[in-house]
Protein backbone atom coordinates (compact mmCIF):
# COMPACT_ATOMS: atom_id res chain seq x y z
CA UNK A 1 0.00 0.00 0.00
CA UNK A 2 1.21 3.24 -0.31
CA UNK A 3 0.06 6.77 1.92
CA UNK A 4 0.85 10.07 1.09
CA UNK A 5 3.04 12.67 3.35
CA UNK A 6 1.42 12.82 6.54
CA UNK A 7 1.94 16.13 8.60
CA UNK A 8 1.14 15.91 12.41
CA UNK A 9 -1.14 18.87 13.59
CA UNK A 10 -1.11 20.05 16.54
CA UNK A 11 -1.60 17.33 19.22
CA UNK A 12 -1.72 19.54 22.18
CA UNK A 13 -2.69 23.39 22.07
CA UNK A 14 -1.00 26.30 24.21
CA UNK A 15 -3.65 28.55 26.19
CA UNK A 16 -3.76 30.67 28.90
CA UNK A 17 -5.73 30.11 32.17
CA UNK A 18 -6.54 31.83 34.96
CA UNK A 19 -5.83 29.16 38.01
CA UNK A 20 -7.70 29.07 41.75
CA UNK A 21 -4.48 26.72 43.30
CA UNK A 22 -5.24 26.39 47.42
CA UNK A 23 -7.34 29.88 47.33
CA UNK A 24 -4.76 31.85 45.39
CA UNK A 25 -5.93 33.08 42.05
CA UNK A 26 -2.84 33.52 39.09
CA UNK A 27 -3.12 32.84 35.43
CA UNK A 28 -0.75 30.72 33.63
CA UNK A 29 0.27 29.01 30.35
CA UNK A 30 -1.30 25.35 29.49
CA UNK A 31 -1.60 22.96 27.28
CA UNK A 32 -4.81 21.86 26.20
CA UNK A 33 -5.86 18.21 24.04
CA UNK A 34 -5.80 18.76 20.67
CA UNK A 35 -9.35 17.77 19.19
CA UNK A 36 -10.40 18.54 15.21
CA UNK A 37 -13.23 17.00 12.95
CA UNK A 38 -11.79 14.28 11.43
CA UNK A 39 -13.72 13.14 7.94
CA UNK A 40 -12.88 10.05 6.62
CA UNK A 41 -14.01 9.02 2.94
CA UNK A 42 -13.76 5.83 0.76
CA UNK A 43 -13.19 4.54 -2.40
CA UNK A 44 -12.46 1.70 -4.88
CA UNK A 45 -10.21 1.39 -7.59
CA UNK A 46 -11.64 4.25 -9.77
CA UNK A 47 -14.97 4.98 -8.11
CA UNK A 48 -16.50 8.31 -6.69
CA UNK A 49 -15.15 8.68 -2.67
CA UNK A 50 -18.27 8.20 -0.79
CA UNK A 51 -18.00 10.02 2.94
CA UNK A 52 -18.41 7.56 5.82
CA UNK A 53 -17.92 9.26 8.72
CA UNK A 54 -17.02 12.47 10.61
CA UNK A 55 -15.25 12.10 14.17
CA UNK A 56 -13.95 14.33 16.64
CA UNK A 57 -10.23 13.61 17.10
CA UNK A 58 -6.83 14.60 18.33
CA UNK A 59 -4.72 15.46 15.25
CA UNK A 60 -2.45 12.81 14.66
CA UNK A 61 -2.00 8.86 13.63
CA UNK A 62 -5.00 10.44 10.75
CA UNK A 63 -4.54 7.61 8.41
CA UNK A 64 -4.20 4.94 10.98
CA UNK A 65 -7.58 6.47 12.69
CA UNK A 66 -9.54 6.70 9.44
CA UNK A 67 -8.37 2.82 8.66
CA UNK A 68 -8.96 1.43 11.68
CA UNK A 69 -12.49 3.22 11.64
CA UNK A 70 -13.35 1.30 8.46
CA UNK A 71 -12.02 -1.92 9.40
CA UNK A 72 -14.08 -1.69 12.77
CA UNK A 73 -16.58 -0.80 10.71
CA UNK A 74 -16.20 -3.93 7.97
CA UNK A 75 -16.27 -1.69 5.35
CA UNK A 76 -12.72 -2.42 4.36
CA UNK A 77 -10.55 -5.67 5.01
CA UNK A 78 -6.88 -5.22 6.35
CA UNK A 79 -5.56 -6.17 3.08
CA UNK A 80 -7.41 -4.11 1.31
CA UNK A 81 -6.10 -0.82 1.69
CA UNK A 82 -4.15 0.40 -1.61
CA UNK A 83 -3.75 3.83 -0.78
CA UNK A 84 -4.16 6.74 2.26
CA UNK A 85 -4.50 10.25 1.10
CA UNK A 86 -5.43 13.85 2.83
CA UNK A 87 -7.79 15.46 1.03
CA UNK A 88 -5.93 18.45 0.22
CA UNK A 89 -7.67 20.40 -2.37
CA UNK A 90 -10.53 21.38 0.29
CA UNK A 91 -8.86 25.04 1.15
CA UNK A 92 -6.66 25.54 4.38
CA UNK A 93 -8.86 24.94 7.19
CA UNK A 94 -9.91 21.51 5.64
CA UNK A 95 -7.24 20.48 3.97
CA UNK A 96 -5.56 17.81 6.56
CA UNK A 97 -8.82 16.88 8.50
CA UNK A 98 -10.13 15.09 5.43
CA UNK A 99 -8.93 11.32 4.71
CA UNK A 100 -9.41 9.14 1.71
CA UNK A 101 -8.75 5.62 1.84
CA UNK A 102 -8.92 3.94 -1.33
CA UNK A 103 -9.24 -0.06 -1.38
CA UNK A 104 -7.85 -2.62 -3.71
CA UNK A 105 -11.46 -3.47 -4.43
CA UNK A 106 -15.03 -2.22 -5.33
CA UNK A 107 -16.41 -1.19 -2.10
CA UNK A 108 -19.92 -3.02 -2.04
CA UNK A 109 -22.80 -1.04 -3.42
CA UNK A 110 -24.77 -1.45 -0.09
CA UNK A 111 -21.96 0.33 2.14
CA UNK A 112 -22.67 4.06 1.78
CA UNK A 113 -26.50 3.20 2.10
CA UNK A 114 -25.37 1.57 5.49
CA UNK A 115 -22.86 4.19 6.48
CA UNK A 116 -25.31 6.91 5.85
CA UNK A 117 -28.08 5.33 7.39
CA UNK A 118 -27.01 6.42 10.98
CA UNK A 119 -26.58 8.56 13.01
CA UNK A 120 -24.40 9.68 16.26
CA UNK A 121 -25.48 12.04 19.31
CA UNK A 122 -22.03 13.46 18.93
CA UNK A 123 -23.02 17.16 18.14
CA UNK A 124 -20.99 17.31 14.97
CA UNK A 125 -23.75 15.76 12.89
CA UNK A 126 -24.93 17.59 9.69
CA UNK A 127 -22.45 20.74 10.71
CA UNK A 128 -19.12 21.31 8.59
CA UNK A 129 -17.66 23.97 10.48
CA UNK A 130 -17.64 25.40 13.81
CA UNK A 131 -19.12 28.45 12.00
CA UNK A 132 -22.74 26.78 11.57
CA UNK A 133 -22.82 26.30 15.22
CA UNK A 134 -22.14 29.80 16.14
CA UNK A 135 -24.46 30.85 13.44
CA UNK A 136 -27.49 28.48 15.01
CA UNK A 137 -27.51 29.54 18.16
CA UNK A 138 -25.55 32.70 18.81
CA UNK A 139 -23.24 33.31 21.54
CA UNK A 140 -24.81 33.86 25.25
CA UNK A 141 -25.00 36.87 26.81
CA UNK A 142 -26.67 35.79 30.25
CA UNK A 143 -25.15 38.07 32.89
CA UNK A 144 -24.95 35.30 35.52
CA UNK A 145 -22.34 35.39 38.50
CA UNK A 146 -20.99 32.61 40.45
CA UNK A 147 -18.56 32.54 43.06
CA UNK A 148 -15.79 30.55 43.19
CA UNK A 149 -16.65 28.62 46.53
CA UNK A 150 -20.36 26.94 44.88
CA UNK A 151 -18.14 26.22 41.75
CA UNK A 152 -15.85 24.32 44.03
CA UNK A 153 -18.50 22.40 45.65
CA UNK A 154 -20.24 21.12 42.56
CA UNK A 155 -18.13 18.45 42.46
CA UNK A 156 -19.21 17.00 45.94
CA UNK A 157 -23.12 17.76 44.96
CA UNK A 158 -22.97 16.22 42.33
CA UNK A 159 -21.47 12.87 43.38
CA UNK A 160 -24.03 13.10 46.39
CA UNK A 161 -26.92 12.55 43.68
CA UNK A 162 -24.72 9.91 42.00
CA UNK A 163 -26.08 6.49 42.95
CA UNK A 164 -25.58 4.37 39.67
CA UNK A 165 -21.30 5.62 40.24
CA UNK A 166 -21.66 4.68 43.78
CA UNK A 167 -22.54 1.29 43.18
CA UNK A 168 -20.61 0.69 39.13
CA UNK A 169 -17.70 3.17 39.56
CA UNK A 170 -17.80 3.77 36.22
CA UNK A 171 -20.88 6.36 35.18
CA UNK A 172 -20.56 9.76 33.76
CA UNK A 173 -23.17 12.78 35.44
CA UNK A 174 -24.08 15.90 34.50
CA UNK A 175 -25.65 18.43 36.81
CA UNK A 176 -27.55 21.40 36.53
CA UNK A 177 -27.52 23.83 39.06
CA UNK A 178 -28.72 26.71 40.55
CA UNK A 179 -26.04 29.78 41.37
CA UNK A 180 -26.32 29.06 44.93
CA UNK A 181 -25.60 25.68 44.19
CA UNK A 182 -28.58 23.71 44.63
CA UNK A 183 -28.87 20.96 42.72
CA UNK A 184 -32.02 21.13 40.01
CA UNK A 185 -31.04 18.02 38.54
CA UNK A 186 -28.20 14.88 38.38
CA UNK A 187 -28.82 12.14 35.66
CA UNK A 188 -26.28 9.56 34.98
CA UNK A 189 -25.51 8.05 31.62
CA UNK A 190 -22.53 5.74 30.70
CA UNK A 191 -22.14 8.33 28.05
CA UNK A 192 -21.12 12.28 28.59
CA UNK A 193 -23.00 13.48 25.80
CA UNK A 194 -26.15 11.35 26.94
CA UNK A 195 -25.83 12.58 30.50
CA UNK A 196 -26.28 16.54 28.97
CA UNK A 197 -28.36 15.31 26.99
CA UNK A 198 -30.78 14.26 29.17
CA UNK A 199 -29.89 17.04 31.65
CA UNK A 200 -31.18 19.50 28.57
CA UNK A 201 -34.45 17.38 27.48
CA UNK A 202 -35.53 16.86 31.39
CA UNK A 203 -35.92 20.78 31.61
CA UNK A 204 -37.53 20.73 28.32
CA UNK A 205 -40.18 17.93 29.62
CA UNK A 206 -40.33 20.19 32.84
CA UNK A 207 -41.22 23.19 30.34
CA UNK A 208 -38.32 24.68 30.31
CA UNK A 209 -37.41 27.00 27.46
CA UNK A 210 -33.50 28.03 27.94
CA UNK A 211 -30.91 27.31 31.18
CA UNK A 212 -30.11 30.86 30.76
CA UNK A 213 -28.99 31.72 34.73
CA UNK A 214 -27.77 27.94 35.75
CA UNK A 215 -24.17 25.96 35.54
CA UNK A 216 -23.77 22.91 34.17
CA UNK A 217 -21.34 20.47 35.54
CA UNK A 218 -19.99 17.21 34.55
CA UNK A 219 -18.04 14.37 35.82
CA UNK A 220 -16.01 14.33 32.68
CA UNK A 221 -14.19 16.29 30.43
CA UNK A 222 -15.22 19.33 27.95
CA UNK A 223 -15.47 18.23 24.64
CA UNK A 224 -17.01 20.67 21.33
CA UNK A 225 -19.72 18.54 21.63
CA UNK A 226 -20.85 19.40 25.39
CA UNK A 227 -20.02 23.04 24.80
CA UNK A 228 -21.97 22.99 21.78
CA UNK A 229 -25.11 21.50 23.56
CA UNK A 230 -24.63 24.02 26.37
CA UNK A 231 -24.69 26.84 24.07
CA UNK A 232 -27.60 25.39 22.31
CA UNK A 233 -29.34 25.13 25.49
CA UNK A 234 -28.10 28.66 26.61
CA UNK A 235 -26.18 27.61 29.86
CA UNK A 236 -23.82 30.38 30.38
CA UNK A 237 -21.29 28.52 32.84
CA UNK A 238 -20.00 24.40 32.44
CA UNK A 239 -18.04 23.36 34.59
CA UNK A 240 -16.10 20.30 34.54
CA UNK A 241 -14.08 17.64 36.48
CA UNK A 242 -11.30 16.80 34.02
CA UNK A 243 -9.93 19.60 30.99
CA UNK A 244 -11.37 20.84 28.17
CA UNK A 245 -10.13 20.23 24.49
CA UNK A 246 -8.37 23.13 21.93
CA UNK A 247 -11.81 23.09 20.41
CA UNK A 248 -14.12 23.01 23.34
CA UNK A 249 -11.87 26.40 24.26
CA UNK A 250 -12.53 27.56 21.20
CA UNK A 251 -15.76 27.32 20.85
CA UNK A 252 -17.16 28.52 24.39
CA UNK A 253 -14.54 31.67 23.41
CA UNK A 254 -16.90 32.00 20.70
CA UNK A 255 -20.24 31.52 22.25
CA UNK A 256 -19.62 33.31 25.27
CA UNK A 257 -19.75 30.56 27.65
CA UNK A 258 -17.59 30.31 30.62
CA UNK A 259 -15.53 27.44 30.88
CA UNK A 260 -13.87 25.91 33.99
CA UNK A 261 -12.30 22.58 34.11
CA UNK A 262 -9.98 20.45 36.80
CA UNK A 263 -12.95 21.64 39.37
CA UNK A 264 -11.05 19.28 42.20
CA UNK A 265 -10.74 20.25 45.91
CA UNK A 266 -9.81 23.58 46.12
CA UNK A 267 -8.26 24.11 42.75
CA UNK A 268 -10.02 25.20 39.57
CA UNK A 269 -8.60 26.67 36.00
CA UNK A 270 -11.16 29.14 33.97
CA UNK A 271 -10.41 29.01 30.51
CA UNK A 272 -13.02 31.67 29.06
CA UNK A 273 -14.99 34.35 29.89
CA UNK A 274 -13.70 34.16 33.69
CA UNK A 275 -15.93 37.57 34.50
CA UNK A 276 -18.76 34.90 35.41
CA UNK A 277 -16.59 34.02 38.18
CA UNK A 278 -16.85 36.03 41.41
CA UNK A 279 -13.02 35.85 42.92
CA UNK A 280 -13.51 37.88 45.43
CA UNK A 281 -15.43 35.01 47.64
CA UNK B 1 -47.11 17.94 26.33
CA UNK B 2 -48.05 14.61 26.74
CA UNK B 3 -45.46 11.52 27.76
CA UNK B 4 -46.52 8.08 28.12
CA UNK B 5 -45.54 5.82 30.80
CA UNK B 6 -42.03 5.70 31.07
CA UNK B 7 -40.99 2.14 32.72
CA UNK B 8 -37.54 2.61 33.97
CA UNK B 9 -35.12 -0.26 32.57
CA UNK B 10 -32.11 -1.41 34.55
CA UNK B 11 -29.55 1.64 35.31
CA UNK B 12 -27.67 -1.13 36.60
CA UNK B 13 -27.08 -4.59 36.38
CA UNK B 14 -25.95 -7.59 38.49
CA UNK B 15 -22.71 -9.48 38.01
CA UNK B 16 -20.17 -12.04 38.77
CA UNK B 17 -16.39 -11.00 38.62
CA UNK B 18 -13.31 -13.02 39.63
CA UNK B 19 -11.18 -10.48 41.72
CA UNK B 20 -7.62 -9.74 42.31
CA UNK B 21 -7.09 -7.38 45.60
CA UNK B 22 -3.74 -7.06 46.91
CA UNK B 23 -2.32 -10.60 45.61
CA UNK B 24 -5.46 -12.63 46.56
CA UNK B 25 -7.78 -13.53 43.80
CA UNK B 26 -11.53 -13.75 45.48
CA UNK B 27 -14.94 -13.90 43.47
CA UNK B 28 -17.70 -11.86 44.10
CA UNK B 29 -20.88 -10.35 42.86
CA UNK B 30 -21.02 -6.86 41.03
CA UNK B 31 -23.10 -4.26 39.62
CA UNK B 32 -22.20 -2.99 36.00
CA UNK B 33 -23.27 0.56 34.61
CA UNK B 34 -26.54 -0.34 32.36
CA UNK B 35 -25.82 0.39 28.32
CA UNK B 36 -28.12 -0.54 25.16
CA UNK B 37 -28.91 0.96 22.54
CA UNK B 38 -31.94 3.55 22.27
CA UNK B 39 -33.19 5.09 18.75
CA UNK B 40 -34.40 8.14 18.35
CA UNK B 41 -37.32 8.72 15.97
CA UNK B 42 -39.05 12.39 15.32
CA UNK B 43 -42.09 13.26 13.57
CA UNK B 44 -44.86 16.28 12.98
CA UNK B 45 -48.49 16.10 14.43
CA UNK B 46 -48.97 13.70 11.37
CA UNK B 47 -46.13 12.75 10.01
CA UNK B 48 -44.22 9.16 9.18
CA UNK B 49 -41.61 8.73 12.23
CA UNK B 50 -37.87 9.67 10.96
CA UNK B 51 -35.11 8.01 12.21
CA UNK B 52 -32.50 10.52 13.85
CA UNK B 53 -29.98 8.71 15.85
CA UNK B 54 -29.36 5.52 18.03
CA UNK B 55 -27.03 6.28 20.78
CA UNK B 56 -25.55 3.42 23.01
CA UNK B 57 -26.85 4.65 26.95
CA UNK B 58 -27.84 3.89 30.06
CA UNK B 59 -31.60 2.78 30.37
CA UNK B 60 -33.50 5.93 32.27
CA UNK B 61 -34.52 9.27 31.83
CA UNK B 62 -35.45 7.82 28.01
CA UNK B 63 -37.57 10.87 27.32
CA UNK B 64 -35.32 13.23 28.22
CA UNK B 65 -32.69 11.94 26.19
CA UNK B 66 -34.27 11.61 22.97
CA UNK B 67 -35.87 15.18 23.74
CA UNK B 68 -32.39 16.91 24.52
CA UNK B 69 -30.73 15.17 21.62
CA UNK B 70 -33.19 16.76 19.20
CA UNK B 71 -32.91 19.79 20.87
CA UNK B 72 -29.15 20.11 20.76
CA UNK B 73 -29.28 18.96 16.99
CA UNK B 74 -31.55 21.82 16.25
CA UNK B 75 -34.44 19.49 14.97
CA UNK B 76 -37.29 20.51 17.61
CA UNK B 77 -36.89 23.56 19.77
CA UNK B 78 -37.94 23.04 23.54
CA UNK B 79 -41.63 24.31 22.85
CA UNK B 80 -42.42 22.02 19.95
CA UNK B 81 -42.73 19.23 21.82
CA UNK B 82 -45.92 17.97 21.67
CA UNK B 83 -45.75 14.14 22.89
CA UNK B 84 -42.91 11.21 23.57
CA UNK B 85 -43.52 7.62 23.62
CA UNK B 86 -42.02 4.18 23.11
CA UNK B 87 -42.51 2.64 20.33
CA UNK B 88 -43.96 -0.75 21.49
CA UNK B 89 -44.81 -2.38 18.18
CA UNK B 90 -40.98 -3.43 17.71
CA UNK B 91 -41.07 -6.90 19.52
CA UNK B 92 -39.92 -7.43 23.32
CA UNK B 93 -36.19 -6.78 22.69
CA UNK B 94 -36.68 -3.11 21.27
CA UNK B 95 -39.82 -2.17 23.00
CA UNK B 96 -38.20 0.15 25.42
CA UNK B 97 -35.15 1.12 23.05
CA UNK B 98 -36.85 3.03 20.59
CA UNK B 99 -38.21 6.81 21.49
CA UNK B 100 -40.93 9.14 18.99
CA UNK B 101 -40.98 12.23 19.45
CA UNK B 102 -43.73 13.77 17.98
CA UNK B 103 -43.68 18.24 16.83
CA UNK B 104 -46.66 20.33 17.35
CA UNK B 105 -45.28 21.81 13.84
CA UNK B 106 -44.55 20.10 10.66
CA UNK B 107 -40.72 19.58 10.52
CA UNK B 108 -38.63 21.29 7.91
CA UNK B 109 -38.24 18.90 5.13
CA UNK B 110 -34.12 19.26 5.26
CA UNK B 111 -34.03 17.37 9.01
CA UNK B 112 -34.61 14.13 7.65
CA UNK B 113 -32.11 14.65 5.20
CA UNK B 114 -29.31 16.89 7.61
CA UNK B 115 -29.85 14.00 10.37
CA UNK B 116 -29.19 11.20 8.05
CA UNK B 117 -26.57 12.18 6.60
CA UNK B 118 -24.01 11.62 8.61
CA UNK B 119 -22.64 8.89 10.74
CA UNK B 120 -20.13 8.37 13.95
CA UNK B 121 -17.85 6.62 15.30
CA UNK B 122 -19.07 4.43 17.75
CA UNK B 123 -19.47 1.18 16.76
CA UNK B 124 -23.07 0.81 16.43
CA UNK B 125 -23.52 2.37 12.86
CA UNK B 126 -25.42 -0.08 10.71
CA UNK B 127 -26.10 -2.48 13.60
CA UNK B 128 -29.73 -2.62 14.62
CA UNK B 129 -28.78 -5.52 17.10
CA UNK B 130 -26.07 -7.89 19.15
CA UNK B 131 -26.73 -11.05 17.04
CA UNK B 132 -24.96 -8.84 13.79
CA UNK B 133 -21.85 -8.16 15.23
CA UNK B 134 -21.28 -11.53 16.25
CA UNK B 135 -22.09 -12.74 13.29
CA UNK B 136 -19.86 -10.18 11.69
CA UNK B 137 -16.93 -11.09 12.98
CA UNK B 138 -17.26 -14.53 14.98
CA UNK B 139 -16.43 -15.27 18.46
CA UNK B 140 -12.39 -14.84 18.84
CA UNK B 141 -10.77 -18.54 19.77
CA UNK B 142 -7.19 -17.38 20.56
CA UNK B 143 -5.60 -19.45 23.17
CA UNK B 144 -3.47 -16.87 24.60
CA UNK B 145 -2.70 -16.63 27.97
CA UNK B 146 -1.24 -13.72 30.13
CA UNK B 147 0.25 -13.22 33.18
CA UNK B 148 -1.68 -11.22 35.67
CA UNK B 149 1.53 -8.98 36.83
CA UNK B 150 1.75 -8.32 33.07
CA UNK B 151 -1.88 -6.95 32.96
CA UNK B 152 -0.79 -5.10 36.25
CA UNK B 153 1.98 -3.56 34.69
CA UNK B 154 0.01 -1.89 31.49
CA UNK B 155 -1.02 0.80 32.96
CA UNK B 156 2.26 2.18 33.86
CA UNK B 157 3.74 1.07 30.58
CA UNK B 158 0.99 2.89 28.99
CA UNK B 159 1.20 6.22 31.03
CA UNK B 160 5.39 5.77 30.08
CA UNK B 161 3.88 6.64 26.31
CA UNK B 162 1.20 9.30 26.95
CA UNK B 163 3.14 11.97 26.58
CA UNK B 164 -0.29 14.31 25.61
CA UNK B 165 -1.59 13.11 28.90
CA UNK B 166 1.72 14.61 30.72
CA UNK B 167 1.20 17.65 29.54
CA UNK B 168 -2.81 18.08 28.92
CA UNK B 169 -3.89 15.46 31.72
CA UNK B 170 -6.94 15.12 29.93
CA UNK B 171 -6.47 12.45 26.56
CA UNK B 172 -7.47 9.23 26.53
CA UNK B 173 -4.65 6.62 24.96
CA UNK B 174 -5.04 2.58 23.62
CA UNK B 175 -1.94 0.68 23.89
CA UNK B 176 -1.36 -2.75 22.18
CA UNK B 177 0.89 -5.11 24.27
CA UNK B 178 2.29 -8.22 23.35
CA UNK B 179 1.98 -11.14 25.99
CA UNK B 180 4.99 -10.56 27.95
CA UNK B 181 4.09 -6.94 28.34
CA UNK B 182 6.09 -4.95 25.25
CA UNK B 183 4.09 -2.44 24.13
CA UNK B 184 4.12 -2.48 20.57
CA UNK B 185 2.16 0.78 19.74
CA UNK B 186 0.35 3.40 22.36
CA UNK B 187 -1.66 6.33 20.73
CA UNK B 188 -3.38 9.14 22.60
CA UNK B 189 -6.69 10.67 21.29
CA UNK B 190 -9.66 12.91 23.34
CA UNK B 191 -12.06 10.17 21.91
CA UNK B 192 -11.68 6.48 23.63
CA UNK B 193 -13.41 4.91 20.00
CA UNK B 194 -10.38 7.49 18.15
CA UNK B 195 -7.58 5.86 20.35
CA UNK B 196 -8.79 2.35 19.71
CA UNK B 197 -9.28 2.42 15.97
CA UNK B 198 -5.92 4.49 15.64
CA UNK B 199 -4.20 0.98 17.17
CA UNK B 200 -5.36 -0.90 15.14
CA UNK B 201 -5.53 1.44 12.02
CA UNK B 202 -1.76 1.45 13.10
CA UNK B 203 -1.35 -2.45 12.62
CA UNK B 204 -3.28 -2.37 9.43
CA UNK B 205 -0.82 0.32 7.82
CA UNK B 206 2.14 -1.57 9.21
CA UNK B 207 1.27 -4.52 7.58
CA UNK B 208 -0.61 -6.83 10.10
CA UNK B 209 -3.84 -8.85 9.18
CA UNK B 210 -5.09 -9.89 12.98
CA UNK B 211 -4.04 -8.59 16.43
CA UNK B 212 -4.34 -12.44 17.67
CA UNK B 213 -2.04 -13.14 20.29
CA UNK B 214 -2.03 -9.32 21.66
CA UNK B 215 -3.60 -7.64 24.61
CA UNK B 216 -5.54 -4.10 23.94
CA UNK B 217 -5.15 -1.76 26.71
CA UNK B 218 -7.21 1.36 27.00
CA UNK B 219 -7.44 4.26 29.91
CA UNK B 220 -10.62 4.31 30.06
CA UNK B 221 -14.02 2.67 31.16
CA UNK B 222 -15.30 -0.54 28.15
CA UNK B 223 -17.80 0.17 26.02
CA UNK B 224 -19.73 -2.11 23.81
CA UNK B 225 -17.91 0.09 20.66
CA UNK B 226 -14.90 -0.82 22.05
CA UNK B 227 -15.48 -4.68 22.59
CA UNK B 228 -16.92 -4.65 19.26
CA UNK B 229 -13.58 -3.03 17.56
CA UNK B 230 -11.31 -5.35 19.18
CA UNK B 231 -13.36 -8.75 18.23
CA UNK B 232 -13.32 -7.25 14.65
CA UNK B 233 -9.66 -6.82 15.05
CA UNK B 234 -9.06 -10.24 16.68
CA UNK B 235 -7.64 -9.19 20.35
CA UNK B 236 -8.40 -11.30 22.56
CA UNK B 237 -7.73 -9.87 25.80
CA UNK B 238 -9.59 -6.11 26.64
CA UNK B 239 -8.06 -4.22 30.22
CA UNK B 240 -9.14 -1.31 30.87
CA UNK B 241 -8.37 1.46 33.90
CA UNK B 242 -11.98 1.75 34.42
CA UNK B 243 -15.14 -0.76 34.87
CA UNK B 244 -17.25 -2.05 31.63
CA UNK B 245 -20.90 -1.53 30.93
CA UNK B 246 -23.39 -4.10 31.30
CA UNK B 247 -23.14 -4.31 27.34
CA UNK B 248 -19.83 -4.57 26.67
CA UNK B 249 -19.55 -7.47 29.22
CA UNK B 250 -22.51 -9.70 27.19
CA UNK B 251 -20.33 -8.83 23.95
CA UNK B 252 -17.50 -10.11 25.19
CA UNK B 253 -18.88 -12.88 26.91
CA UNK B 254 -20.71 -13.64 23.36
CA UNK B 255 -17.75 -13.09 21.40
CA UNK B 256 -15.10 -14.89 23.11
CA UNK B 257 -12.92 -12.12 24.35
CA UNK B 258 -11.05 -11.73 28.35
CA UNK B 259 -12.69 -8.62 29.68
CA UNK B 260 -10.58 -6.72 32.52
CA UNK B 261 -11.85 -3.83 33.64
CA UNK B 262 -10.33 -1.78 37.18
CA UNK B 263 -6.71 -2.21 36.35
CA UNK B 264 -5.12 -0.62 39.23
CA UNK B 265 -2.45 -0.99 41.80
CA UNK B 266 -2.45 -4.51 42.91
CA UNK B 267 -5.97 -5.01 41.67
CA UNK B 268 -8.58 -5.83 38.61
CA UNK B 269 -11.68 -7.54 38.42
CA UNK B 270 -12.14 -10.06 35.30
CA UNK B 271 -15.69 -9.81 33.81
CA UNK B 272 -15.11 -12.58 31.26
CA UNK B 273 -13.47 -15.72 29.87
CA UNK B 274 -11.17 -15.76 33.28
CA UNK B 275 -8.82 -18.64 31.67
CA UNK B 276 -6.77 -16.80 29.52
CA UNK B 277 -5.32 -14.86 32.52
CA UNK B 278 -2.68 -17.21 34.39
CA UNK B 279 -3.20 -16.17 38.01
CA UNK B 280 -0.92 -18.86 39.69
CA UNK B 281 1.98 -15.74 38.65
Amino acid sequence: MTTSRAPIRQASVAARVVTLRNGRWGERADRLAGEEPLEVRVAGPRGEPQRVAVTMRTPGNDFALAVGLLVAEGIIAPGDVARVSYCTGLGAEQAFNTVLVRSHHALRAEIAMRAFDVSSSCGVCGKTSLDDVVVRCGPVTDDLRVSADVILSLPDRMREAQRAFARTGSVHAAGLFAPDGTAVTVIEDVGRHNAVDKVVGWTVLEGWTSLAGHVLMVSSRLSFEIIQKAAVAGVPVVCAVSGPSSLAVRTANALGITAVGFVRGRNMNIYTHPDRVDREA
